[in-house]
């Protein structure tokens, strides 16, 4: 279709042991969804030296675009600036624009500017800024890599700023029509429906309630008119 | 730490698009962590044959066991058997015992047998059914691969099945300690206790919560008794 592309990282050990349930994949593939550009592949890996490097290398070279989330705090864990700059030979240091907005946010709550919080400044040379409007330390894009915090309010925060710097593709028209029926029963007509319509995407997303099964059929695609031809099609085949 | 490593394929485009929030991801995580697999990696992937093959090629090679979730349904979405059956290089095609078990079922409840459904006992020849007590269309085991369901109690329960017949490791002992204090304030700290304690994994996950910020310090680590230790060392830090 020809719409721009993404991946997603999510760093963080806590999300692979089950300790937090990720929350920033759903938010951003539904920001993606709405602005035409097509998420391809999310991974999830843990706060690792090789494995941060080795995906942001990986994804930065085959899609237009990577997010990641997580790792950018003070602690000790907090890796993933450093594998950023690693991933694209630069340098990283605390940098002045980002240790002057949290040194000015600190003085002015009494807060103690200190060895751990300074790390929130490290930023690879030549790299963009990110506004965090909820607490202040920034994230960062190189090259086409975000690089956004893991607290889902903060990363909501940057996402909200990053999109509407990139170009976005056609938005995915989508209809959906449910039926009860078990999708066993729908499958057949359903494939022919598809063969007919090669440029729409139709899913099918079963689902089991009160005993009742059926399923969820979504049709997707970027020429409205066309969408609405196939559902025509598919609400005549199961009335 | 030498326990088993796993990694996890979440196949869908309902995933990628927001359409669905997934939740298999938590479930499994939680319970390799409790029989002490460690779950390395997940990639999120769309329904597409060559992105399933080349995840489970790769994370199949890289880690002890790999799950998948997703795309074994009876509609033409549904592409996950016969691509981790071309990962193997296996020849695939409607296999006796997994038919007469959906068959059975079906007539049983006077549901129609039809094409579309049969393609739900599509196995990899040499695979091992993996058993559905939900609505007995089975997943199956074919080398390090165990491939599920993505509905969400069919996957649990095929999780259910399948993690009793793998060798576990040494479960984590993890312990928490939720502090009123900045992460900036509790970093340096922190970081000189990693240091301390090398074989024990220290965590520390920010929340903000009615205008209070703190953190949840969480020390994880298989000898019982150095997590009591570290532990005791932090609460003494920060009483």
């Amino acid at each position: 279709m020809g719409n721009p592309t993404a991946a997603m990282i999510v760093i963080g050990d806590e999300i692979l042991s089950g300790r937090t349930r990720d929350a920033n994949m759903h938010h951003l593939a539904c920001e993606l969804t709405k602005v035409g550009i097509d998420l391809m592949e999310v991974r999830v890996v843990s706060d690792d030296q090789a494995a941060i490097v080795g995906a942001v290398r990986d994804l930065s070279d085959r899609y237009d675009s990577v997010f990641t989330s997580g790792g950018i705090g003070p602690t000790h864990d907090d890796i993933t600036a450093d594998c950023v700059a690693e991933a694209f030979g630069r340098s990283i240091d605390v940098r002045d624009d980002a240790r002057d907005l949290l040194v000015a946010h600190w003085e002015a709550r009494g807060v103690e500017v200190n060895e751990a919080r300074l790390r929130m400044a490290r930023i690879p040379a030549g790299a963009r800024l990110i506004d965090n409007p909820v607490s202040i330390a920034p994230g960062f894009t190189i090259e086409n890599v975000h690089v956004m915090a893991g607290v889902p309010a903060v990363f909501e925060a940057m996402v909200a700023t990053v999109l509407p710097t990139l170009t976005g593709g056609t938005p995915l028209m989508s209809q959906n029509l449910r039926i009860e029926r078990g999708e066993g029963e729908i499958a057949g007509p359903l494939a022919a429906l598809a063969e007919r319509y090669p440029d729409l995407s139709i899913g099918s997303y079963p689902y089991q309630r009160d005993g009742v099964y059926g399923a969820n059929i979504v049709i997707r695609g970027t020429d409205g008119a066309r969408v609405d031809a196939a559902m025509s099609e598919l609400a005549g085949m199961f009335p």
